[in-house]
């Protein structure tokens, strides 16, 4: 491969800082012949317009323009478009893998082992209650009877066995829990080779920790409607990954207030919250701003993952972030 | 076996509700005939002296009398002793193994696993920094720029390969880590089987991440010296859940006053410590009251787990919480 890829780099400098490390730079310098974003903003649909002649690679991430079936036009050599970022639907046109002219490649894969992480540690967080024990022993109480409590032999239910909930699954498997998911879409042999149990959604709403980790999609909107938030035990430990829609989040802050069981929030419905937001004033509740996808070093990775991708596509090797036409259909 | 085994259980009420599930008490009242401490406190030497001469098995825990040469002297038919906590040293008479009379069974593996769990979780409570994220969300602020820190494939240095740094080893296998041991004691081949790289006492103290598991020994007092402790790099995370003797306190305080690296102790050289300890200004230090082995769960399986294994022992079984001769030599 001696002719370079033409890249069209679309994230300006400040946003390119958290997800192309200086290896990526490296990578793109050497393997590619990129252009880069001067213009200290992301491109206007205007700005990019004229860009889109020559290029063959377009690198995006959050806050890129769309990539519009007119935009499209104009990139006649367009052959791959990589995502430095999670989901690309509604970035591009949803028709965009009919023609077999480009293909897409996401980060997805890579943010959802973050997620796993966030998961487990929110999870540990709950079950230890740490800040509790060190105010304790900074307020001159020792031992006073609190308590951490062990994951170890605990049952999980899992709502939806997508990627998230695999790296989750994964950060479990030498804590001997026994996992049960819900998902219509799970085969009994793939659940086999996952170790978990299918089970019905009212049953992995009445496990003592449940992590939900539904896709964003019509069909999933209130999935977890006030009924079947009602059967969460007392003493339970409720997570959300996923998205604030996938559930009734009044009815969960209703069930949360009465203190009955524990919760870790990653998203909500309206993001940012309103400042007087009903979940604010439960301190069993812990509230994180949409991060478990995004930690330092999991953003530092995303462009090269995507881009050494590409290069593997490119050499006609297998890839691995690639989005194929089948998937595409059924993805959030 | 039809004869069933006179057990002496010397935690009183209290203290028994800890260590005893229902289950245990039952197993206890089936397969045993159980003399319980009705006191309401531990037995003084004098309580205990009479009761000891039908004994067949003794189970203690935290807080009940050293059994010395002289009481056991009064208990002819006594063969196990089986202590529901962690190490039997110094409650028993050193050469208690010599005659071959009595066998010692001792909780601490079981306790090792909940002291595993304490390290993971406050590895990723450090590394995700919540409380604060929390805080923020709370105050109005979203997305801020504060973002978790991700496990995989850093490298995690352990001091001592003791029961716990195995069981926190065991967790850290689906991070794929990189895990570098210093241990006198572990053999190549030992290392080899944990899948971890010996190195020496200074590449420990070097590693980005850095788990203290030495045992208390007169060998490992003062083991981490200001010298060593000024070795840990810049924005590590260090972490004691073994000791507060197997280091120098106020070197590493002062090492931490600087701000330079976070840590996790639930261990210090005074316990309680002073109410006015130079560690409890500092606010990127997680502090907790000696707890890491002390889950709920693991707690509450401590007799019964001893317990089984006095009469698999009974069975002629293999047993699990045994300590054989060999091993009390060396142990903490």
């Amino acid at each position: 491969m001696s002719r370079k890829l033409k890249a069209l780099v679309l994230p300006p400098a400040a946003r390119l800082d958290m997800v192309c490390s200086t290896a990526c730079r490296r990578l793109l310098e050497q393997e590619c012949d990129p252009v880069w974003n001067e213009t200290g903003a992301d491109y206007t649909p205007e700005q990019l317009s004229p860009l889109l002649s020559d290029a063959e690679l377009i690198l995006t991430s959050w806050g890129s323009p769309l990539l519009t079936e007119e935009l499209l036009r104009e990139a006649p050599r367009l052959r791959y478009i990589a995502h430095a970022a999670g989901t690309l639907k509604r970035r591009v046109p949803d028709n965009v893998l009919e023609s077999g002219r480009v293909r897409l490649f996401s980060a997805a894969p890579r943010i959802a082992r973050s997620v796993g992480e966030y998961c487990l540690a929110a999870l540990l967080h709950l079950l230890w209650r740490f800040p509790q024990m060190d105010a304790q022993v900074r307020s001159g109480l020792w031992k006073n009877g609190a308590l951490g409590r062990e994951l170890r032999d605990q049952t999980v239910g899992i709502v939806s066995a997508s990627s998230t909930a695999r790296a989750f699954i994964d950060l479990l498997q030498p804590f001997g829990v026994h996992i049960r998911v819900y998902d219509p879409f799970l085969s009994p042999a793939a659940a086999e080779q996952l170790g978990v149990v299918i089970v019905s959604l009212e049953d992995v709403m009445q496990c003592p920790i449940i992590s939900v980790h539904a896709p964003s999609l019509p069909e999933t909107k209130g999935l977890l409607t006030a009924e079947l938030l009602r059967l969460i035990p007392d003493g339970a430990i409720f997570i959300n990954s996923s998205r604030g829609a996938v559930l009734d989040e009044a009815a969960l802050t209703a069930e949360l207030a009465t203190g009955r069981f524990v919760a870790a929030l990653d998203v909500l419905q309206q993001e940012p919250p309103q400042p007087d937001h009903p979940l604010f004033g439960l301190d069993h509740v812990l509230l994180t701003p949409h991060i478990a996808g995004m930690t330092v070093e999991g953003c530092l990775s995303l462009m090269e993952e995507v881009l050494l991708d590409v290069l593997r596509a490119e050499r006609g090797e297998t890839t691995r972030y690639e989005i194929k036409a089948q998937a595409w259909a059924v993805m959030a």
